[in-house]
């Protein structure tokens, strides 16, 4: 074929490997990319790229991996203002005496808009391409997303009291709600349920939000067991274990993202495998906070469906979901007493494919197939301390930070390109973060 | 004063932040340390510094924090270049399967030299500026170092079985004290007895490590307790759990560092309270083989000094001290049950301090104080994903990686600027690692 019948298309990104995650634990060498209208439209060898495609923009990396963009499942992104802010207390000293006085006295729509551009920022050039929050003035992250072209999808919070967002349980689901259907045209943006806790919403909400979910088809995410003590209280009060009392209200279906799930036991897991919901685990805060040790390879075991999240930058103290990958998957085989637990292709298996799955995004994002959106992102194993390379995949989970990054793209837009972000002003973001943090600390 | 009148000192270091360690839990703002003749001699307020002092050589570091120099207490250095090559197996199944027969074939002085290298440049990089090994060919791991610039104590291995490098017991003993005394006009350099494991060595032998330990006061390393099954195996066969085999061979000492230590009991703990011996625990390794947990809180609370490692790259996969504390302090919260256990400040101790006191170097290094020999570090704290600061404590250990350190320096000596090594060439090193990857893998 000569170059005049090569076939035009956006971009072209050749890579030394490419891990597309589907089919599983797969790594090609020496394949390309080729990106049309948003879509990834092939994925083939090098030379034959070269030969078949012509493009607007070609991108050359010889000592990188390409993966699809990493997600993660579970965050509150306005908090990074927060972080270190309070570090090494029990979650309820640390929520109680730290975080929600802090909340109560700072949280507005600019300290949620300035505190996402923080998150966003870091997220992108740590590889992430997509998020799932959980925070109060949701319209603000939202706006904040779209301003830097990272996906999200965003619960809006509902709790019994009130906040500076919502009034009680009613205002909140009214209030988000409606940012759903201002948000509805946008194609990066999902707004979903986001009851907090089985712990602070009341059974009559819980039950509103199951039925609004099932009737408009809108997801679900809460925390839940996200300690043993949680798990206690719970049956000391009603003589329910907080799991079975979101099955009787309705709310455990394939929509349902249950974050956090320490304290398992068997039957809690043949609950979660027959609803069909999702797990959402975060080990860096669980172990920060000391709430107890998902048993991740258990609920693989049991065909449960498992991605991952950061949680807020307060109690990880990143959002860098390599990191978090990695903890992922040591923790998952001291846990499970075996040390072939949760491998590594396994790990950005969950932090990718997992949590397409968990949003209801997996027809779109998580793998890198023909037909899907191109969420892609590069990452440089040049350096001395990735040497020697036997497996790729072996330094992306086990000898990686979120730094080595050093190009993504959002629908096959180029977002991140040498670690420069391109719709971002780090200067402002960081000015406006020391602007916060001098008055919290005042 | 006038200039005049400044003293005069080899370098002058002005950092927005200084971390001493001692005293504990301090951090100074807008400080400086003076270095005359590889020691510190100062550490001062800036303002007060630019009048006192006159330096050949100042550095300013505005966005930075200083540190001691990391102290890596357990590797394997050469090991690194199995870096990734049997991830997911079993501690057994990894030695006796993967490690060992590779081991069998590949390691010769070439291999021990290069290898070092390589974790050297990897070490320095992130912020090690002392490390303490244990493996075949001490004396090219000595001669890496050297080279470098780094600090090394260098634990010679004892087997009952043969090697490469040593014949048997009694020939490993005899090669490695003549390694001690081939270095010993080494001022960075320091041999001390490697007894593999309980498991590996026998009885003879170990005594025989103990009494020239005691008559010569050469400190002594041994992995003991890595897992439960290694101590159920020593019941079944002796009857003794191996800390009580060690002590009754005499061989637990205040110049003993045990290494590992899960599946401990109150009366091993009692033991090796008693017995003075340090602690060392690499949590990312015993993670990954799914070892088990070192009761990190319950040790520093019966008064035992704990240090940290990082083990080999083999089995971790990187020798980056700062993932190492931030595991170690969210580990040790998780498996105390207590979000308050194993504090940052603390966790920089274990690497810095603690460390040097295991190593028996505290007199030297370790903390950053008027009259020990200058190995300190900087790190960039600038970042985005840094961002807001309000304790730089919190940074450092909770979201830092080992590629924000920017600046070393070893008695006195600048090791690193802006990441350069001075003493590495890193472009030799990847192609070395890469050319024994390519024949391993053959």
């Amino acid at each position: 074929m000569t170059e005049t019948n090569a076939i035009t298309v956006d971009t072209l990104i050749f890579a030394r490997w490419i891990i597309p995650v589907r089919p599983a634990n797969t790594t090609l060498e020496n394949y390309a990319i080729a990106i049309k209208q948003a879509k990834i439209i092939d994925i083939l060898p090098a030379t034959e790229a070269r030969i078949t495609y012509q493009a607007s923009k070609t991108v050359e990396l010889n000592d990188h991996v390409l993966t699809p963009g990493l997600i993660n499942t579970h965050s509150h992104a306005a908090m990074t203002l927060f972080r270190g802010m309070a570090d090494d207390t029990p979650l309820h000293e640390w929520l109680e005496q730290h975080i929600w006085p802090a909340e109560g006295q700072w949280v507005d729509e600019q300290f949620v808009f300035d505190g996402s551009q923080l998150a966003i920022a870091e997220m992108l050039r740590c590889g992430t391409t997509c998020f799932s929050d959980m925070y109060f003035f949701p319209e603000q992250t939202a706006k904040a997303a779209t301003q830097a072209g990272i996906r999200a999808h965003l619960s809006f919070p509902v709790f019994d009291f009130p906040s500076a967002w919502g009034q009680g349980a009613d205002d909140y689901i009214k209030k988000g709600l409606q940012v759903r259907d201002d948000f509805k045209h946008n194609d990066k943006i999902t707004i979903v349920f986001g009851p907090h806790a089985p712990y602070t919403v009341s059974d009559e909400p819980l039950k509103r939000v199951a039925t609004l979910a099932a009737e408009l088809d809108i997801n679900v995410q809460i925390h839940v067991h996200e300690t043993q003590q949680e798990v206690d209280d719970a049956l000391a009060a009603t003589g329910k274990r907080p799991l079975q009392r979101l099955d009787e209200l309705g709310l455990l279906s394939p929509r349902t993202q249950l974050v956090h799930m320490t304290a398992l036991n068997s039957d809690d897991i043949a609950l979660v495998k027959r609803s069909g919901s999702h797990v959402i685990t975060c080990p860096e805060s669980n172990l920060k906070l000391a709430s107890g040790f998902c048993p991740t390879q258990a609920l693989l075991d049991a065909g449960i469906n498992v991605a991952l999240g950061t949680d807020g930058a307060a109690s990880n103290n990143d959002l860098d979901m390599f990191g978090e990958m990695r903890t992922a998957a040591l923790l998952s085989k001291a846990v499970a007493g075996n040390a072939a637990a949760l491998p590594d292709w396994q790990a950005l298996e969950m932090a990718t494919l997992s949590g397409a799955k968990a949003l209801g995004l997996d027809d779109k994002i998580g793998s890198l197939e023909i037909g899907k959106e191109a969420d892609i992102i590069a990452i440089d194993l040049s350096a001395i301390e990735q040497q020697p390379i036997y497996q790729p995949i072996s330094q992306l989970v086990y000898s990686s930070c979120g730094h080595r990054v050093s190009h993504s793209w959002i629908k096959g837009q180029c977002i991140m390109d040498e670690r420069e972000l391109n719709h971002m002003d780090l200067h402002d973001i960081a000015h406006k973060a020391q602007h916060w943090r001098n008055q919290i600390n005042a």
